[in-house]
């Protein structure tokens, strides 16, 4: 501090230039420090999914698969940790590249730089991990162990890192950091992975478990479906509760980022972004849970605890695309469709007898998807005519509350949520 | 940074005015990021607290009636937050109204604003699950089920926001930023909650308990107490450890902001307000659990681990009250008395044949009151004649240490911990 | 904010030294802030760790054993609470004092300070609870409660503070804070603990456990191993990723602050370093574990969870010396090699009948001394002839990166990792 005074004062008088330029290094110190501080223990709470999907699993297995369901749930994250780390991370994120895979920071090779820093490749991995934690759960109770190794080495080092690749790297085909419109002229809009991880996650889970087939005893000779209850509903409320402490770290912390201001000053930032997604995401799950609750009692006549942490869970899976720019009504609409989506796959699966023994790709493949149509179809609407870079200024109508911005998410993409052009001014509303 | 330099430097030389404007605003934004980094990732902390409760209560009841309790303890997550974003924050902090009951911000109406943040909500949704939380423990194995779903939701969506807004809101009849004095003329202090959401949960806990009688063999035909173990002690401990790892959340994380200096450039300031308020949580929990070893052992000849573990969250319950104004010394006091209390609550609710499963009436209740009482009485004594606002300056004596400071909590309420008047200024110590 | 720029317009323009003064203590207390949040959340990740321990504890003991020994966890966390602020704090940072041990800050004395908030006692009470909760696992199904209380409170309260005071204290007789050259002339390099908290946990178990002698049945009457079994594999992998959760404050925590910068405005600071810091420590648990999996199939013929779980925390014990300080790739080396000394160690440990049912002694004392070797040895080297102090400036050489940097750990040791002095200039490079 006093080191800082005496290097200060001398600038402050005669050099403007040197005084500007000093106290503005100091501000970009501090941003690097909460930023990172913000994303590391973003990464920590994501990694603790991990310790959820573990306990899910376990307590949806029957008592005698529960040691090998662990061993494959901490192996997905040692897995993980190696191969993200040798090829992941320069697959997803390896630019400049073509729009299909990136190809450069092999091992880290470069990192950190002006763009990544090491938090940035400690939260994409336990991103990358969570897609190998949904899928364990599908191919549980048959899958032989080798297999699964091999599986999981294969999703977390190549599938979902181009995945990602495709929708978050500035130079993927479908990144919606690009002008490109899809998904009927909107873009994708997936702001934390309802697609590039849930769908991603459930579909590879659906080909393991169609290609597995339904485990011996699911459907009896007639083909009715037999309930093959698991070991323990503590284990999976003990992975729910993870599941949903983690997801705070998975959608708010998606922002990367927490000290950017819109308007230097005023009380709203991306810290209140941050914010309204942690609520968003709280509201999403709630719902879907209640719906949950109440349309299996109309259905079944029964309550049900595990029913409820599923819907819980699918009411988060879709949310997590839009969780950024939808309204909390809207998230609660977002998660009470979710409910009904997640009940209408299982069904349809047992009617075509599938069997996924966490019902893991009807929950994050189903309901992940409907999140995605929800947050691009709804909510992005393609600005005709001026793109943000013409516009002469950027303007956010946001509830009752209006200001001019700088563009939050997707900058450069010409998308708007819920937008419109209005006078050469460029619209954001997300209400 | 680049364009920050370009910014400042011209504004640097001629006008000294727009220069301390752009810098300030600077130091806000930070601020703001820091404040709600701070702010999210403590009600995270609290949520957690609900992993504890489930397990805790899982552990306590016997094993057929767990299915039961973790599904009320997932929904009292879900209709909490639902009920407490429509009406329950409305209630609690709708600010400007009576001193009864707020009417603002149903629904995040006029959220975000300058007073309250998206961070706020989600961090006063997770107190309010909490007190749930607290109460479903006392009702226990002997609830049915829709019943215990109007209760949760009467309470999260109306109970505990009613009372939090008499406590905490700055209207409330019993606020301590009012200059009214209640309890011996020293004011309700009730930092965290030991009050409003301690004994809060507890009364609840204990009027469901009275009402529903005790478990059916409880007591014997001859009225004799028959202990009904818990099943698992091994959930009680995971239960204890997770509230244990959510209180730093729910008392440290009551100041809601971090980055407030006292005097700016000093190494003391609100940061290490919130590091003792850590400290002194964490010690009456230990010595409250030591008590309760010993104090048991000499009573029944026996170790025993439950017993442990409610002396344990005995001592944070009676602390959440003064965690922020007491020296760690007077948090051993805390702690110790709080193990008394509640080993006395138990005997006596043997004695009148009470049966609350978890002792949540007693242990939430009993010390809840208990540290009300000695936060209030014990350390806060009204300042007779002259109130902050008139005083030349604010003075804290902490320890052998000395300093002018900001009034750092209650500023406007008159009050002082064990404060005194002294030559016209308002002096504040706490030891 | 309208304060801050009506206080600092006047400064601005006549008087350069005062307005320096009050831009750079907002600067100093933003720092302040930031750097305790970091702390206090790290700290509390690092106590998450005691559910850790619990769990590990409880799910490798066989049932009948569970209760005492989740006691046992419970009460050195409280214990060591008391303890550690009584005396243990004193006796480890109490400086001014001999090498030996420390004599100041008892009961907090004159804390907070501007050499230590509350955040670091509490940053290091987790850490001592950490050295109790290895130990606890050495000695489990065979120790008198009491005699395991007085163990546990001696380790906290004594043992673990005076052997941190040694090596972590500025004035400890083998601190790397000093000019003096242990281990090969390289100095003892443990950032975060390998030796002062594992080493030291290890052996304590060590001796605790060839005190007590085996468990009743561990060896047969010809004296060949027989397999006493934990009873559940899934608390063990509750207890492992609670560790692995716990770790990222236990490693990257270890900075204690994260705001500090090296060169100002630069992307690369201290942030990165902590970034870093995490990285490492997950690709060395996560090569140790893969490592295990399959040694132990060549070796046994079996895939085994537990193993699999403690060869990861071996990789963890192992890389906490060095995490600070290696590249990537050399924990991968490092967690490779930390598997096949834990898989040596339990061989010897069955040769000559040592029985520690959670192999903590092995894996804590082993694979910890591991650590400090391999960051001492092979990343320490003196820095002949010219001192940090003496040098004109320091350099980093990292990665295909090089910078003047402010040394960032142990800055008056004079040693230098994988360290050269080159032309009068202190070189530091880490890879």
């Amino acid at each position: 501090m006093a080191t800082c005074s005496a290097d200060l004062a001398p600038l402050l008088g005669p050099n403007a230039t040197a005084a500007a330029d000093y106290i503005c290094n100091k501000f970009s110190d501090t941003s690097f420090a909460v930023d990172n501080t913000y994303l590391l223990f973003s990464a920590y709470l994501v990694f603790s999914m991990q310790l959820g999907f573990a306990m899910l699993c376990a307590g949806s297995v029957r008592a005698k698969n529960t040691m090998n369901i662990m061993l494959t749930n901490v192996l997905d994250a040692a897995i993980g940790g190696l191969f993200y780390y040798l090829f992941g991370f320069a697959f997803a994120f390896g630019s400049p590249s073509n729009g299909f895979i990136g190809r450069h920071h092999f091992a880290l090779r470069s990192v950190p730089s002006s763009s990544f820093d090491y938090s940035n490749f400690l939260y994409q991995w336990a991103f990358a991990i969570a897609a190998a934690g949904i899928t364990s759960g599908s191919i549980a109770e048959r899958t032989q162990f080798v297999s699964y190794l091999i599986y999981s080495s294969f999703l977390t080092g190549f599938v979902y890192p181009v995945v990602s690749h495709w929708f978050w790297a500035t130079d993927g085909w479908a990144s919606a950091f690009r002008a490109d419109d899809f998904l009927f002229g909107s873009g994708v809009i997936d702001f934390a992975g309802s697609g590039v991880v849930h769908v991603v996650g459930g579909v590879a889970g659906l080909w393991g478990a169609l290609i597995e087939g339904p485990r011996i005893g699911r459907f009896d000779h007639s083909g009715r479906s037999v309930a093959l209850r698991g070991h323990s509903a503590t284990l999976v409320v003990i992975g729910t509760f993870m599941l949903w402490f983690g997801w705070y770290g998975f959608n708010p912390g998606s922002f990367n980022k927490i000290s950017s201001f819109y308007t230097s000053g005023n009380y709203y930032g991306q810290w209140s972004a941050v914010g309204r997604t942690a609520v968003t995401t709280t509201l999403a799950g709630c719902t879907a849970a209640l719906t949950t609750l109440f349309g299996k009692r109309i259905l079944t006549g029964h309550w049900n605890v595990t029913d409820v942490c599923n819907g819980l869970l699918g009411g988060f899976a879709a949310i997590t695309a839009g969780c950024s720019i939808v309204e909390p009504w809207a998230a609660i609409i977002c998660g009470f469709v979710a409910a009904w989506v997640l009940i209408s796959c299982n069904k349809l699966a047992e009617k075509v007898k599938f069997d996924d023994p966490l019902e893991a790709a009807q929950l994050h493949g189903g309901c992940g998807a409907w999140g995605i149509f929800y947050s691009s179809v709804c909510f992005g609407k393609v600005c005709e005519g001026s793109l943000p870079q013409q516009a002469s200024s950027i303007w956010v109508v946001y509830g009752r509350w209006r200001e001019t911005v700088g563009c939050s998410y997707y900058p450069n993409s010409g998308h708007c949520w819920l937008g419109e052009c209005y006078n050469g001014d460029f619209v954001l509303f997300s209400s």
